[in-house]
């Protein structure tokens, strides 16, 4: 996979800068909004924050604030600069910072499920022992049950003078993350692990399970500040792109990617039988599979001028990771 | 257990009427909110209808509608005659009938995953097999999970014009259900299936696992309608021993119940060393503490005239209740 139009890109350093300041700054926030570790439930608030606390980029959190960011018309010498915030009420900041929290918290919640024993039985996530092995079954289960609860929690207690903002937003990430979206997703994946299916089904679990709370990502950010129609269209067809992208590039690493780096296995996905790009279509072909979506984000970007570049550089940085 | 203030109450047929109605009203929402058992994830939309099509009293959705008539002054008489939504206008309702169903999406996910092999592991409900026995573990686990997301789907998807109620109601709600509420209780429930807790622990659980969203369910029904901060006080104090009245009749009836009525076997709880009031402390301080409750309920409805009627009617049908 080679970058995408690498000449109007950032360097790889100063996205790299950005990626850990805004990853800092998401942090933060979601360690005020998790229960301390005490009191008659603290088991529960343990394992509520473990999956937490396991880190992971943070991509969608950081959505949210990209997709701030784009509606805002902030460019991207200014959110690389810091200057992100600059005339934004501290009370919206606070509340835009708690929604990219709520898309984590619901992000993690479905980790933990689909680690379990009855779904992908997975010992190991991100090089530490999943939530069923260090809490018990009935533990994970619940914890994250408090996980997928909270994502919404966070939003319904925003100041109610954002009540409009707040609810776009909740719609946005309940019907990404509920039966039209996240959980169809994996629940077509496990039915089609045990019978063959063809490329409208993977493209179904691609589009369910990861691409509709990437894409809800964006949007998320765009509905809490009043992002507009045209606005909200191009961050819908930017980030279903980009989730099918993380998805399939996902999918490649599984096959030729460094277990290191990952912290798991690669090949996971094969010794399952499950439906993916390369076993569908090839290495290859997967590949160019990424690189036409890829090409197809920049073509939707084309003329939206200084404020694209987080997204253009966002791209680029999925379809180069290595992990 | 002695009908409390006998004279004021409603007859028993008006009562089951009463709720046989309310009942009908609410489902007559509840089907029409669900998915089709169609499509690509058809099997995860029979999964999420299934346990709600087990039926149930509904008493949940039931106390919504009671905490919006109780709000808005509707007499014991005008609900009983189905004139509770005479002046409302039209879409109101319908949101109402909306938070009614949110709760008992909310309610029956708890349920789902309540009865996994690694929590409760029933292979009953309400007289037919649960879930994970029709569907398999992975897809009881992930239709319990889209339910609980529904439910706030539902309150996010309510007119913009409500925005500030359907915040405050979601607020209620998640509170009410997640780490705060519901979960927790589950949580310290299950720790001490293993160890040995007395009174503070039983009661944090019954009032965490069980009172936590029959008084929300008032509250979500008062917030709808803008109800007052007295009338809101009042109902969550209501509702806060409604829900252990609840809880503890619960505890008695696994003691002295009725198999056949209950649609499960009596004495689970003492088989599996559940922290119960009857093992505590004892059959008949556990009915005295239901009779004290009651009559707790019955002195702060007092001079709150023909609009407590329902309350005051419920709270009994609730003490007497045998399944």
């Amino acid at each position: 996979m080679s970058p995408q139009g690498s000449s109007s890109l950032t360097t790889n350093s100063d996205c790299k800068t950005f990626l850990a300041n805004r990853k800092k700054e998401v942090e933060e926030v979601l360690w005020s909004l998790l229960p301390p570790p005490e009191g008659m439930a603290a088991q529960l608030h343990k394992a509520l924050r473990y999956p937490l606390e396991a880190g992971g980029k943070r991509i969608r959190p950081i959505l949210v604030l990209t997709g701030a960011d784009f509606c805002r018309g902030v460019s991207g010498k200014d959110v690389y600069a810091g200057k992100s915030w600059e005339g934004v009420a501290p009370d919206l900041k606070q509340a835009i910072l708690t929604a990219a929290c709520a898309v984590e918290m619901i992000h993690t919640y479905s980790l933990v499920h689909d680690d379990l024993p009855c779904m992908d039985d997975d010992d190991l996530r991100r090089g530490r022992p999943t939530s069923h092995i260090v809490f018990g079954e009935a533990l994970a289960v619940l914890s994250a049950d408090a996980l997928n609860t909270l994502g919404f929690q966070l939003l319904a207690c925003l100041p109610e003078r954002y009540a409009i903002q707040a609810l776009r937003t909740a719609r946005e990430l309940a019907v990404a993350c509920g039966y039209p979206g996240m959980v169809a997703g994996q629940a077509v994946d496990l039915e089609y692990e045990s019978k063959p299916g063809g490329e409208e089904v993977l493209e179904y679990i691609h589009r369910h399970k990861t691409a509709a709370l990437i894409r809800a990502s964006l949007l998320m950010g765009a509905h809490m500040v009043d992002g507009s129609e045209g606005d909200c269209a191009l961050l819908e067809d930017v980030g279903e792109k980009l989730g099918l992208i993380f998805q399939v590039v996902d999918d490649i690493l599984d096959v030729i990617g460094d277990a290191q780096l990952m912290g798991k296995d690669a090949g996971s996905d094969e010794a399952r039988g499950k439906l993916t790009y390369p076993a569908l279509i090839g290495l290859e072909e997967s590949k160019k599979r990424v690189e036409n979506l890829s090409a197809d984000i920049l073509a939707r970007l084309e003329g939206e001028g200084d404020r694209a570049q987080v997204l253009l550089d966002l791209t680029n940085i999925l379809v180069e990771r290595q992990a």
